[in-house]
Order: C-alpha cells, then structure tokens, then sequence
C-alpha cells in the first residue's frame, strides 16, 4: 500500500427476509434496500435471503453504476439467497454447501430446501495485494432456543464455516465475514468459528458504536419481527455478524459499526426483519510479515471445541436412534406387504375357501404399506448420511482436539 | 529443506472397488491391498471406493505400524469412500461435496447415493514447511462414451474440483492429487481441470514409466474389468491419475510412474478392477519463491473453458426440459386427484344418481395419481437444483473466461 497507508473499506450486510409471495412488502424493501445502497456507496454488500433471483437482477441493475461488480450464488432447491455487491472486481467465486441443513420433512422450517451455503468472492483493491476474501454465510435458524433441535446440524455448519475459512484464506491479506450466523455471541458455535479461525468480531472491537443496544440484529422495535419469539430478550438478540482477521502483513482494525434500528433511515419501514449491520474498517500495511495466524492460540480453544464435540455427539445419537426407527418402520411395513402378497397369492391359487377382507380394505392397506415403506426407506437413507456427517465433524474435531494437546 | 537437497516421496493410488455385497473377492483383495501396502511401506496412500468402513477399519489396524496417520471421508448415504493413510502427520482435513452427482432415480448406476467428494489431508514433512496438500477426489462415472448422459454433471465436478484446489492450495508448498476421474486424458473435463489448476500428469511427465501401454489403469488383462465396455479400446484406458504441482519456493520432479498390469505383484487376482498407480516424486527447494502459479497461462485455456461452458450449456437446456416436463406431470396428476375429488363430492352429496365407477378402480386411479403427483414434484425439485447448480457453474466459468480475455 505504497503512498496510501490505510484502506478504508465500508461494508454493508443484510438479512433481507426477501421470500418470494411470504415476507411482508418485499418489492417495497428490496427497492428501499437498492436506494440507500446507491445513496451511501459501501465498497462491499454482502446480502442474505434473497430468494429471488428477479431481486438480485433488479438490485443489479440499479447498483450497476456504483457498484459494477456483483455475483450471485445459486444452490439448493430455491437457492442459496446470498449475493455480494462489490465496488472492486470480484475476482473469483466458491460456494461450499453445508453437508448438513435440518430435515426435508419439517416443511414449517424449510431451512433444508434452501442450498444453506458460505459464498466465498476474492477480490483485489489498489494496495491490497492479495486476494482479500469476503465470506457471506448464513446457518441454520434456530426455533426454539430452550429445546434446540437443530444445534448439532448447526455446529456442523459453524465447524465446515471455520474448515471452510483456514482452508481458503491462507493467501489472502485480509478476511471479511458478513451475514447471519443464526447463533447468539455467547453460543457454543460462535465461540468455535472465532476461536478456530482467529476472527474477530466487528461489534467487540469498533472504537465507535451507533445502533441498537448491545449491537442487537433482532429486535422488537422493528415491525416484522415476531415478538413472541423475543420474548425472553426484550432488548433483542445479536445473531448478524461482521468479522474480519488480517493474514499476512496486514493489520485491520474496526472504526465504526452501526446498525439501523428498527427501521431504515429516512423512512418508517424496515429493510428486513433483521437490523442492517454496517462495518468502517481500516486496513493497513505492516512493517514485516505477522505470520500465518490461522487460530488463535487461545488455551480455552481446546475446551469450546471439546463442547462442541459433545453437542454433536449428543446429534449423533440421536440420528442413529432416528436411523434405527425409521429403518425398522421401514422393515414391518416391508413384512406387511409381503403378508398381503402370500395372502393374495394364497387366494388366488384357491388355498383359501373365500377372500377373507373386502377388496378395497386390502387395496387401501396395501397402498398405505407401500407409502410407509416409501417414506420409512427414505427417511432411513436421510438419517444414515446424517449420522455420516455428524460422526465425520466428530471425527474432525477429534483430530483437532489431538493436536491442540500435542501442541506445547 | 536445509541440509536435505531432496524429499523422494512415493505415492500409491488405487480405486479398491470395494463394495460390500457387489464386488467379487473384496475380502481377499483388501487382504491383498493391506499386506502389499504394509510391505512396500509407501509415503502416501489414496484410495477411493473403500465403501465400507470395515474395510478401512482392517486396513488400519493392518498398517498401523508404517502409515501411523490415516484418516477416512465420511459422507452421502453409502459414504465418500475415500480415505488417506500417512507416513508422516495429516495436520487437517476438509471434505468437498460436488453439488451435482447424477440421478437419484438411475438406482442402476447409483453414484448419486455415493457421496462423491473430493478430500483434502493437508500434511508437513520435514523439511516442507508449509502444508503439503493431498487430494483424493471421484468423479461420475461415465456409463456410455457415445451418448454421456453425465458430461455435464462430470464437468460441473471437474471445474468445482479445479476452483476448490485454487481456493484450499494458495499457501502450499505442494499439491498432490491422485484418483480416480472417470476422464480420458484428452476429455475436456481432464484439459480443464488441469488447465485451470496448473497440476502436471505424472504419466506425461515421468522420467521412468514401467506398466500398462499409454498408462492405462482399466485394461482387459484384468479378470474384473467389464470387456465389453472395453471393445472400443484395445489397450484399456487411463482414467486414475496422480496429478501435481509445487505453489510456493519448491519444484517438483516425476522420477518414476507404475502401474500393476493387470494382477497384483507375486500373486494371480488384481488389487481391484483398476490398476494400482504409482510414482516417485522429488520435490526440491528453489532459490527463490516461483510466485503463485495457479492456473497456466495457456492461451488454449479460454478454448477449454468455452468447450466445457458449451457442454454445462447443453446440460443446462436438457434440465430445464426435464424440470419443465416433471413439472406438468406433477400439474396433471394434481388435476386428476382434484377432479376425482370433485366427483367424489359430488357423489356423496347426491349430485350424480349412482357412482360412475366401481369403488376399486376409483380408489387404484386416486392411489396412482397421489404416487405421480409425490414423484413428479420430487422430481421436479430434483432437477430446479440440478438447473441452479448447471446455471451456477455456467456463470462462474463466464467470469473466468472474462477475467482471461481481459488479462493482457
């Protein structure tokens, strides 16, 4: 960074709640959301939940003029719904798909038809020469805080994050990530995916914070959230991040974060139903080369991994318990349906004087053994790749742990 | 490497072919494979197709005295398949899922229940500083030469095999990739993978060669390979690789290549239906850092990632009809459950004099139309991935054959 000794790098980042015929004035938010973005000229936008993929090409034509770079990332079933609008050429882009991502029958939640994924774009500015990695993740919602059915596919998603992150970032100067964690500061696997990358959080470290009490992203003052949810945190609750960590010989330091607060600016509606998080980062050279710092060398590091170990061995459990029961479902309706079969075959071959059921009795009970059979196989081969999963992140975690003893 | 001019690493690569139930002699082969690998006492051993974790359980009881590190990629319903053993550490390991993988309903083929993936162990060894990277990937399989159903879902595993060891490999000293590809070395999958990623062929550029003509690893020697499939190539064909490249301060030198020839060595069964594959690499410190060199600077490399934007192109058209066609059957076995609905209703409230139809057809034709209507939005949801992730792919090669025709 000859001749200019800091970067100023201003990001943006959005849960836009932007489903297609469910979220509330969504057309209006998207087009409210596209107009404060070409007003205030962020370098870098980093946007969750767009499901659409007529939204994207809408902000894109706006944004075209200050922001001529731009990427959309598609997966899953309705997609990923994360973008990246950028002022600097995006130079490269990678997707990775969490392995795990909830359930296909809890339709109510859905989360498993959206590709829930990490888009990674590398980009370059003037002076930073390196790659400088921008990351827009987004993880699996929880629903009930007290009974938290989903944490261990969510501690997958924070682990595969944190592996996602050392593996791809070695060469760059600089990380960004920005994007709805899904998981509160405090939470097992926030604590992992800072502890395991080095990451910092934009909120702890900002010399100066504007925005809603204790950085909260999900608050009540905002008219689409839901407030039964917010029940237990009447202030609201923290779950969009904007973190960051400097590789190579670069430092970053936070000189501002904001977040809207319960509306947008300037008008009486909100973006989303989450807050914006807004992030003025300074990025500067140093003297000599700081190092590869891929982890911090935090003693506590070995104990949050080791947490998170037995949250996902806990999911492991369960999922074989799942597997058992569903393969065994699918073992009796199998039994049930070659019972008929000898039944019938008996009938016709005049073993038995006369059909014992009415036709149609037997019909319907055939039909509903076949669909039992059907779902039960299905939801037997579901949980058997859970159970993968789950046993490999253990798996991984456990090499980890390894080598965090080993290490003086 | 101070002091120590050379690292001889010798690398062993086989698809097993192990698959529980289906695959002839498993036992006796794996028995086979274990006992060669702990007499030979290689570097590296990648093998794909241990389907069974059994199977690598008895391995690494077997060698864990020579490959004391080892580890096993879990994923998908029957599994990765893949697994690593080390005479020196595996520091960390990442697993890399392809988005497409065939059709879950071609249960003749079944890759599509295989977690086909590529995994990365990142390692040192003395004297190479910085992680040398590994990777064990498996593509599709290629059924029918002249009419590939499966070239576009192989070329979307190629080209995010190719991004994913540009984003994991930017740090490393070294990069070796050894595997099955399922790609003759002149398909475009091969040409782009290996012109996006700069990796050199061992075969190419071995200085000893000793094994099958042209390096082939299918070939009708072996007892296990399927004849027919190999009528239009009298000498076999070469599909399982060992692939490298040095990043940073380091060269790397091919010194011998092998491959068994049809039977293991001393014995009369082959290791699996594939050849074993074999080399000898020198890797050497240079004077001075050589600089990243991620991709070739090849100008026919704009030529291949047009070819294989061309080919996704093609499987984009052909999914976009199968999402359209399973879509309007979905649509018309829904009219009919609403018509018989209808007629039910109107039945029941007396509108017809008499049922129209005997109960027993009525019920079958319900029952067949609810089945229709399950599978048809399956498979609807099916192939809206398989477009989204075929239109993905097309996009991301279009941004690198932009970035290429910009580069002076």
């Amino acid at each position: 960074m000859e001749g200019e000794p800091t970067l100023r790098l201003r990001i943006f980042d959005l849960n836009c709640w932007a489903i297609r015929y469910l979220s509330r004035r969504r057309r209006e938010r998207v087009r409210l959301i596209g107009d404060t973005l070409r007003q205030e000229g962020f370098d870098l936008v980093l946007l969750q939940e767009v499901w659409s993929e007529q939204d994207y090409s809408d902000l894109k034509v706006k944004l075209a003029g200050c922001y001529p770079f731009s990427h959309y990332f598609r997966s899953g079933i309705i997609g990923s719904g994360l973008c990246v609008f950028s002022r600097f050429p995006i130079l490269d882009t990678l997707l990775y798909q969490y392995s795990l991502n909830g359930y296909p029958y809890m339709l109510q939640h859905g989360d498993w038809f959206c590709g829930k994924s990490v888009g990674l774009g590398s980009g370059s500015r003037a002076g930073v020469t390196a790659p400088l990695l921008s990351l827009s993740p987004q993880l699996h919602a929880e629903y009930c805080r007290d009974k938290d059915a989903y944490l261990p596919h969510r501690l997958v998603q924070a682990w595969e994050l944190a592996q996602f992150i050392r593996h791809t970032s070695k060469a760059a100067d600089v990380v960004l990530l920005g994007g709805d964690l899904n998981m509160h500061p405090e939470d097992v696997g926030i604590r992992l995916l800072r502890g395991w990358t080095g990451l910092r959080d934009a909120f702890a470290e900002a010399t100066h914070f504007e925005g809603c009490k204790n950085g909260c992203t999900l608050v009540p003052d905002n008219c689409f959230t839901d407030k039964s949810e917010l029940l237990p945190f009447p202030l609201g609750i923290r779950i969009d991040y904007i973190l960051y960590k400097a590789i190579s010989s670069f430092t970053v330091k936070c000189e501002e974060l904001r977040t809207t607060t319960g509306r947008a600016p300037g008008v009486d509606i909100p973006f989303s139903d989450h807050e914006a998080v807004m992030a003025t980062l300074h990025i500067q050279r140093q003297g000599q080369p700081a190092g590869a710092t891929l982890g911090t060398a935090d003693p506590a590091l070995a104990d949050v991994v080791t947490e998170a170990r037995t949250e996902v061995g806990a999911g492991l459990q369960a999922a074989r318990r799942q597997r058992y029961s569903s393969g065994r479902m699918a073992v009796l309706a199998l039994l049930l349906l070659l019972l008929q079969a000898a039944a019938a075959l008996g009938t016709l071959a005049g073993l038995g004087a006369e059909q014992p059921f009415p036709k149609l009795s037997f019909c319907l009970l055939a039909f509903l053994a076949l669909g039992v059979l059907v779902l039960a196989t299905g939801l037997h081969l579901f949980h058997t790749m859970e159970v993968k999963m789950l046993h490999g992140t253990e798996d991984q975690m456990w090499m980890v742990l390894r080598a965090l003893q080993e290490r003086p």
